[in-house]
């Protein structure tokens, strides 16, 4: 680099805490112009609720400009302090910050990059981590559990509990409800709790974890063990890689008992509708089949991305006389050893259970309708994961806490850019096995730009198999490959467009899963469904993500168009991390501190 | 300190370095001498099972050679580093270690001292932390979780599952049978899970943790978190300083499902005998009403210190016409209020009993027998525990793990040295509190030798009341005291020995537990019972722990002389840490790795 008189070598510590300094200088003063012009010409600035109250993305000087005019005065931020010796590599200095605004305490990491000589921001991710006086009570702060003294009025933990679920939704009404209550409902329930917001959440299904266990048998997580914690208790050290789902089940249902997590079973929410005059939800619920009437001031859906099925209308569904199963109801294999069965889909569920259907004996078709990203487990693990979520990060310092927000940091405007080369070594890495697929006829894609894995998560929540061994038996036959659209199905088999009869005594539907809007659409009405809009997606672009570019996750963990309506869900990270924006979120609506929602998007699309 | 010409200013490395260096030639030299006088004229070695397959200590340079005489050439002891940087204080080094035996790896901790110019070993305490080839799937070595590839063989998870409690104690013996599901035997079965030894926890209570749920109401841990982690999986930041009784019975619950204890729960085992010839019990149990009979190789009772309830025979308790209960079954206050009640003992059941009595309206006496040890729980917190488990021993890096090393590297000799000016502290800090119990005519002690309630526990496991406020209800008389021995009981009152009646509607027998060896005599025989003599106890010739000196707890978690019986139990403390020496001593012998005993003590006490 070359270094003028103007500016001499700095340190990685000096060049961060000049910057700091100055940044904070025309915050304090409220310089707006001034603040904007330490960022660099092409830059980032994500706040996960510390000023915007929102999650939100602003680019370059401009966009910094009307964030910091629309929430500066009120956000009051101060007090930013380097955590951290920074690090440079690369001509970009990382440095981890502290700071406070006027309400709550925050964390955040800034990339600093020199430009004609000045030290600007590149990236810079700042987030809120709590809410002045209303700090969670850990670690030194932990309740004593026992009230010591004498006291006439005692009641104890196990009374106080037995009390509070008599009164929960009768006598008492939950301030949240939480719809659903996979991984997603029971992390932000934990949290709530943990805040002493009083919550809710219902599900369908008798016991926790009954949404893992009740999937096809074969099932464990695609994700490793470094990924999936759970915000509070970490899962112990002799944990699998891969948890089985019915280990992930059991987990799931420990973590509501220890954690206390308010949580009905067997609960299905009918209807909802939201009182603009009130502020209040009306929400009619079956709890264990009696009806029962819920009025809490904020809904979370929390049903998920892989919670409502969606089976396409096919002609011939009626005259088929096999068993028809969408993947998530799709029990196993055992029952179809020596028969004929017919998988539509050709990402994770399907592979899955094509696999485990091979492995029973089942003479097993595989449907590709449209191409499929594939990458091998372990190549994920190394090359996608590991500098952030392995033994190996842990090794180096790099906590599931630093992880989260290091990923958090990249903006997704340029996660593209660093996800291509990794891409680009799995291919590298697994050449031969990318060949032999191919050489099966297997339609292979990378993505469009060709960004892999985690983007397509992003932007459209499918078309990608994380291998862990059925693509090998359908680069080798033993799992029949067929391509094309399904036209149709007669007494017994599947029809393609070009003609071809599959015959089939059991056809599996790996046909995903509808948009989270769909459920609001469901339960609420279409015309707020509408006005929400499209869940999920970047604005990309790409298929399945329309544009315009929208540079967060749409409608997720964050304000809605519909007041008081909120969304939660994806994978055990995304649960983990975003839970805790939308806890301090709700809890700061339930304890009355001003919320003022900066950069609350158009809706550009319905469903 | 004088420094000579001889022994030039060391630095606390080079003083470890130096020592480590000597004591590990004299060792691999095979040279008894020379390494029994790298000890100090006074000094101590404490091995937990790494060299003496035994937990025991050795005193002076002639215990130490009578160690090494007996166990060096099969130990095999090599490769001592010193772990960390040592520390010198009040001319004590203390240098955390690892080293290696012929089949393990341990860790351990010296304190080194002067002595005429030479650096000689004050206390060393060595521990087994794995046996080689056995290491624990953990960390980098987890499982995988999800077997990849296609395997027509492929079991799932709960498929394994479900065959294995199928099978256990019907077509599968148990390598290790665990008698009582307490904290004791749950920790125990987690690590003999990780470790891969076939073993198998039953309990009477239907669930695991009932042993807590079924106490009396009020009763909340007396231990602090920091004190109270079980293994592998620590209680999350936000859990209560003192756990409710019912909150912990949910955490051993959730942690018997997470670790995968085998565990059977309303089973009762009512007799076993075991066969010399073929190393084999034989242990008739009813589970769930039905009989069956298990034949594990190894036995343990860890039916606990407060497992077998004492009352004592009083004439007149077959005509007194109110309710008669042990504490143990006390099921709280509710059903007494506006009665009478005589709570016989002084301890802390007794005090906690009587407190939940007097906060629900109930005329209570408490009848006390002999002198109790009273200390503050703040108080026993802070000075007693606070270096070692607490958040500023976390803060300062002292992990519980570390915690619990240095915890056992004090030698129960000279422990009581070190916890005398503790108590004296508290004494000091607590004068008026305990001006006021004696002024209303509580008879207090702090111990024989004043080294207060830790001695006590190990001594006795009894005598004490850890004081959550309580003890002010006695002082000011809400709580009545009265003084002596119990005589007799007529129909509706306990008539003391000095004429006495206190009329009663309940009597509360807080009148502790019986030995462990009564377990033994209850489900083996009183021969067997004899040969493995007194259970618990230092030999301290104090009151309940007559000598002579023993040095260790007798017979817990090491070789009794009994072939293959084991007792384990104790505090949640010891629970977790000894649980590791007694599981490593099984899964040796599971293995066939030899494990000669060297200083299995006399029996000298029955009972």
């Amino acid at each position: 680099m070359t270094q003028t008189l103007d500016t001499p070598t700095q340190t990685p510590e000096q060049r961060a805490h000049r910057w700091f300094t100055g940044f904070e200088e025309a915050l304090r003063a409220r310089d707006v112009a001034r603040a904007a012009g330490m960022f660099a010409t092409t830059s980032f600035w994500r706040d996960l609720v510390s000023f915007s109250w929102n999650i939100t993305t602003v680019e370059n000087p401009g966009g910094v400009a009307d964030l910091l005019t629309a929430t500066l005065e009120h956000t009051g931020p101060s007090a930013f302090a380097v955590e951290e010796p920074p690090e440079e590599a690369d001509g970009v200095t990382t440095a981890w910050f502290t700071f406070e605004t006027a309400v709550g305490r925050g964390r955040g990491l800034v990339r600093l990059v020199e430009e004609d000589g000045e030290t600007l921001a590149w990236t810079l991710l700042t987030t809120l981590s709590e809410l002045k006086g209303h700090e969670e009570p850990r670690g030194p702060a932990r309740p004593m559990g026992a009230e010591h003294g004498a006291n006439k009025e005692r009641r104890t933990w196990l009374e106080r509990r037995e009390q509070e679920e008599a009164d929960l939704g009768i006598g008492v009404q939950p301030y949240v409800l939480v719809i659903g209550g996979g991984q997603g409902g029971i992390a932000l329930g934990a949290r709530l709790r943990q805040l002493g917001v009083p919550a809710l959440v219902v599900d369908k299904h008798p016991r926790p974890g009954d949404q893992w266990r009740g999937r096809y048998k074969s099932l464990c997580l695609h994700d490793p063990v470094w990924y999936d914690h759970l915000p509070y208790l970490k899962f112990p050290d002799n944990w699998p890689v891969f948890s089985p789902k019915d280990k992930i089940g059991d987990w799931l249902e420990s973590y509501v008992t220890v954690m206390e997590v308010p949580y009905w079973g067997s609960t299905t929410a009918t209807s909802a509708t939201f009182d603009e005059e009130k502020g209040e939800w009306t929400v009619e619920v079956e709890r264990e089949g009696k009806p029962l009437t819920l009025r809490p001031k904020q809904v979370v859906l929390a049903t998920g991305m892989s919670g409502k099925p969606n089976i396409p209308a096919i002609p011939g569904q009626d005259v088929f006389r096999g068993d028809q199963q969408h993947s998530s109801a799709h029990p196993g294999p055992d029952a179809y050893a020596g028969k004929k069965v017919v998988v539509i889909g050709s990402n994770n569920s399907a592979f899955d259970i094509c696999g485990a259907l091979w492995e029973h004996d089942v003479d097993v078709t595989m449907v590709q309708r449209s191409s499929t990203h594939i990458v091998k487990s372990d190549s994920l693990m190394e090359i996608g994961l590991g500098a952030l979520y392995s033994e190996q990060a842990l090794a180096a310092g790099v906590t599931t806490e630093k992880a989260d927000l290091i990923f958090a940091s990249l903006p997704y405007r340029i996660l593209h850019e660093f996800q291509i080369p990794l891409y680009e070594q799995m291919k590298q890495k697994d050449a031969d096995f990318y060949d032999r697929l191919e050489k099966a006829g297997f339609w292979l894609d990378w993505g469009e730009d060709g960004s892999g894995l985690f983007m397509k998560y992003l932007r459209r929540g499918s078309g990608y198999y994380i291998d862990v061994g059925a693509a090998e038996l359908v680069a080798d036959g033993r799992v029949k490959l067929a391509h094309g659209q399904v036209v149709r199905l007669t007494e017994d088999a599947v029809v393609l467009d070009d003609g071809t009869e599959l015959p089939a005594d059991l056809v599996v539907y790996a046909t995903g899963y509808g948009s989270m809007n769909g459920w609001a659409a469901d339960l609420i009405s279409q015309e707020v469904a509408d006005r929400v809009g499209k869940v999920w997606g970047l604005g990309s672009d790409t298929t399945k993500d329309p544009g315009p570019w929208e540079g967060e996750q749409r409608n997720m963990w964050k304000p809605t168009r519909q007041e008081a309506l909120w969304f939660h869900g994806g994978n055990l990270h995304q649960s983990r991390h975003y839970s805790l924006y939308l806890a301090l979120q709700l809890k700061a609506r339930y304890e009355g501190i001003p919320t003022p929602v900066h950069g609350l998007p158009e809706v550009h699309h319905t469903g």
